[in-house]
């Protein structure tokens, strides 16, 4: 298969997907967003609906994504695309045991799409590769966009602004009941499914978090739906769909959409700004040294690290004009 | 209380528990770091032992900790800080419901100190005030800090770097064994405690992270140690503690803890500097318009996110000279 030769447009990503997968993979691994495709691509983006799926590990968002991937495909006319982010691991940059595998069985669905990515990020954090590879999946033409996280820390939190809507996925006995909510994941959320409905602690699960909503004064979402939800007796699926539908069409119609949009634009563009401007200084050779010789002070405790900071700043300013 | 009559230096942080507090204050939300009082402390910094601990909420780690206090404080003649990391939400910077509260009931104890800090990252991930936080408590000359995190996302293991032993906590029906191990957690653990030892699904919670680890080719830890403990019967708590000291000793002695510490603090200073280098680009008033103009670009789809940063790049080069 002679990869390289594949040409990637508007039009070949959005009828093969052999394309769209390798246009996937080089944004992810290289920095292919830098290509002329890419730039042309993101002229025909903004189209797709794009859904957020986050919660705590264990509480069944792939498998609710799943049946709800199967409720979507058996009543809307509508394709779909799953991104599914592992967090990288500082250590090796990926995961370790991926249980993607197990998702979506019907994989002949032309209208389907499922990509898992381990997102990279540089100094702690989002990767710039997430937000590039929704808007590869936005120019394909995809109706709606699902995108799931792992875990609950900032990265996570980062890339669902991403999001129109964002569903927070909760179950019992997972112990993320009260103690998710201080991790600021109750204000991100438009809508709770409160997944594996069948278990007994459901009941209570409900009653914590409408206690925890009660207590939050500066919600981003004015009144999250809160659904009850099980993918094996599919309880609460159609609804959890219908919601989505009707807060996405909220949100379009309030101009809250385009706001939420313009704010993941300018924070993305923020975040590949800030990592540029750096990158001047790191090329400069001298500067280099410098830095090399106060990492040494530093771990002399000799200067702390902000203090060696504000000295490297010093140095790479007394070697600029401004003209 | 005149609180800016206090004087912050090495002799009042080390025997006044005010004064410590009021320096922590300062530090986490204003840019005191900068102040001569934290450059004169950094000095003296080096000296703790660091024990990093993290898992997924609910898996019992502030009670785990808790009752390590107790065995720290009963057995050993040591001074002991912890430092609890909330991670912050991107709307209110805060955390919603705090049960820090219930933390260690002995608070009359003068060589246990407790501090939880919501951590603030800019864009993304760890917050430079963390490990700013853990140098002014290892100048305060605690034997031991504790730094706790809540979640495993990116942010939280950034955060882990800071540890010379790092111990992950996971519990039984916490839905946390084998996918927690997917979000990279497996390869920062010096030591697994295994949590809530008392309930049913302990067993089955080893044989998989057994599996997990057998699995696992570049860990971090060659060797991580796997004990089962109980806040309620206190099983394990004792053998947690003088793992933790083995460990650290065997870091000590063959060179691992200061690479650990010499990595951390590099990486430190790396975000600092790239923070403050981006900070000379925004200060220029006509590229603060052209950010504005990319940025309307940007929402018009007309230019992605990474060709506005190129051309602000750019922009920003045109302007200065190298001399």
């Amino acid at each position: 298969m002679k990869k390289s030769t594949l040409k990637i447009d508007l039009q070949s990503i959005q009828t093969d997907k052999r394309v769209l997968g390798r246009a996937l993979s080089l944004i992810e691994n290289e920095d292919a967003a830098a290509s002329p495709w890419y730039e042309s691509l993101y002229k025909s983006t903004g189209k797709a609906r794009i859904w957020g799926f986050t919660g705590a590990p264990g509480a069944g968002k792939s498998s609710l994504i799943n049946v709800l991937i199967k409720e979507i495909r058996n009543n809307l006319n509508l394709s779909v695309a799953i991104l599914a982010i592992d967090p990288s691991s500082p250590y090796t940059g990926g995961a370790i045991l991926g249980d993607r595998t197990r998702m979506y069985e019907s994989g002949n669905d032309e209208k389907v799409f499922i990509r898992s990515s381990a997102s990279r990020g540089k100094l702690g954090g989002l990767s710039s590769k997430t937000p590039e590879m929704i808007h590869v999946l936005d120019a394909a033409g995809f109706d709606i966009i699902i995108v799931e996280t792992v875990g609950v820390g900032q990265g996570e939190l980062d890339i669902m602004r991403i999001a129109d809507v964002i569903t927070v996925v909760l179950s019992p006995h997972n112990g993320d009941s009260l103690q998710t909510l201080k991790a600021g994941i109750i204000e991100v959320a438009d809508i709770f499914a409160l997944n594996k409905s069948d278990l007994s602690g459901i009941n209570n699960l409900e009653k914590d978090l409408k206690f925890g909503l009660s207590l939050g004064s500066s919600l981003i979402s004015e009144n999250p739906e809160i659904i009850k939800t099980s993918t094996v007796s599919t309880e609460g699926v159609a609804d959890l769909l219908s919601k989505l539908n009707k807060k996405s069409e909220q949100l379009s119609s309030n101009g809250e959409q385009v706001r939420r949009r313009h704010a993941a634009l300018s924070f993305e563009f923020d975040y590949l700004a800030r990592d540029m401007t750096y990158q001047i200084l790191e090329d400069l050779q001298d500067l280099k040294d410098l830095k090399k010789n106060l990492n040494q002070k530093i771990k002399l405790r000799e200067v702390s690290p902000r203090e060696a900071s504000s000295e490297l700043l010093t140095a790479f300013k007394s070697k600029l004009k401004l003209i």
